[in-house]
């Protein structure tokens, strides 16, 4: 495409860079910044450059954090004895929001794929494992999607912990609050009947 | 939402103001950037300040271009007795795509739309009048989006125009090519068969 303007060609081609956004995206969101007051797009581009150069992971769980150990980690109100593995910091996000639980976290920044390069090494896993064994921890949840990459990057992790004195879970499969059976998949609806729970319980949830 | 972090929080917040951009989408585009060495999101950085803070627009058509008056403008290779009058720049762009104009353009910068309380005087319609008077101008062709708004637009300027010794006309409406009619809207369709032309002239094209 012919932009007429060497400047706007650049920050085209730099904006279409993230996933999911493409040349004709880029364009139309670089000309809203146009049409704004200039202090706009310097804030965003402000607020972006400190993001990236001044983050710092958590050196315990590796959340996002402004500090050397994140809020979850350092605070008093935690069970510290408790943690839920997560594939990124959306995720601890995702759960926090539902105020459900209130343990500590361990974020492993994605999941084995061979076929994306990623393997057990490029993930903090080892550190997990460190924090098992010489922290007090007594149970590990797996919260990583249901996928096959977040089953292996599950069963991989397991094997690691085995011999531990920890307790190992996951997270319910079902079908989703609010939805109909007619339109769950199978594998999901037989999952939800194996793991079915005594209906006392549920009616306390 | 808790980010846990507040430069996180405050790029999320920025990144958000993107139309069509809500917060979760500027939470993906930000990791995204986390997961980027730090010199792509200075690049980023650096080519949308450099953009905005420098960018200039043509004095006479008001297209965006890096110098005073644009390569369209500047062209000897271009019929300058006809000017095409586009919304925005992205329409410049769309018809330079097609190969098929090769006169000059005028960017209004957006359409009457007194909902929006964008009225004549916010467009750059006057500029326009003035072309057509001082220049030697045959042609203004009205190549707005076919809305209420567009259509106000056309009208208002074809006023402005009258009692200047100039031809204006209107891009054509009609079936896109590779449609099929029993698809195409009522008034498309309606207006392709009033708009049709003969047989002779369809086929040289």
């Amino acid at each position: 495409m012919d932009y007429s303007s060497k400047l706007l060609e650049n920050a085209v081609e730099e904006m279409s860079q993230f996933p999911g956004i493409g040349k004709r995206s880029a364009l139309r969101l670089i000309l809203h910044l146009l049409n704004q007051p200039e202090e706009h797009t310097i804030d965003l581009a402000k607020a972006l450059v400190k993001l990236r150069t001044e983050i710092k992971f958590c050196k315990s769980c590796h959340n996002i954090s402004d500090t050397e150990l994140c809020d979850i980690c350092s605070s008093h109100k935690r069970h510290v004895d408790i943690i839920c593995v997560v594939e990124d910091i959306r995720d601890v996000m995702a759960i926090e929001n539902t105020q459900q639980y209130n343990g500590l976290y361990h974020v492993l920044g994605g999941k084995i794929s061979p076929m994306d390069g990623v393997g057990p090494q490029h993930l903090n896993i080892q550190t997990l494992v460190d924090r098992v064994k010489n922290e007090d921890i007594h149970e590990v949840i797996f919260a990583l999607s249901s996928t096959m990459e977040g089953d292996t990057t599950n069963f991989y992790i397991y094997k690691k912990l085995e011999g531990l004195a920890v307790k190992t879970s996951t997270i319910a499969r079902g079908i989703s609050v609010g939805d109909e059976l007619e339109f769950a998949d199978q594998i999901t609806l037989g999952r939800s009947i194996m793991n079915r729970l005594p209906f006392e319980d549920a009616l306390k949830q």
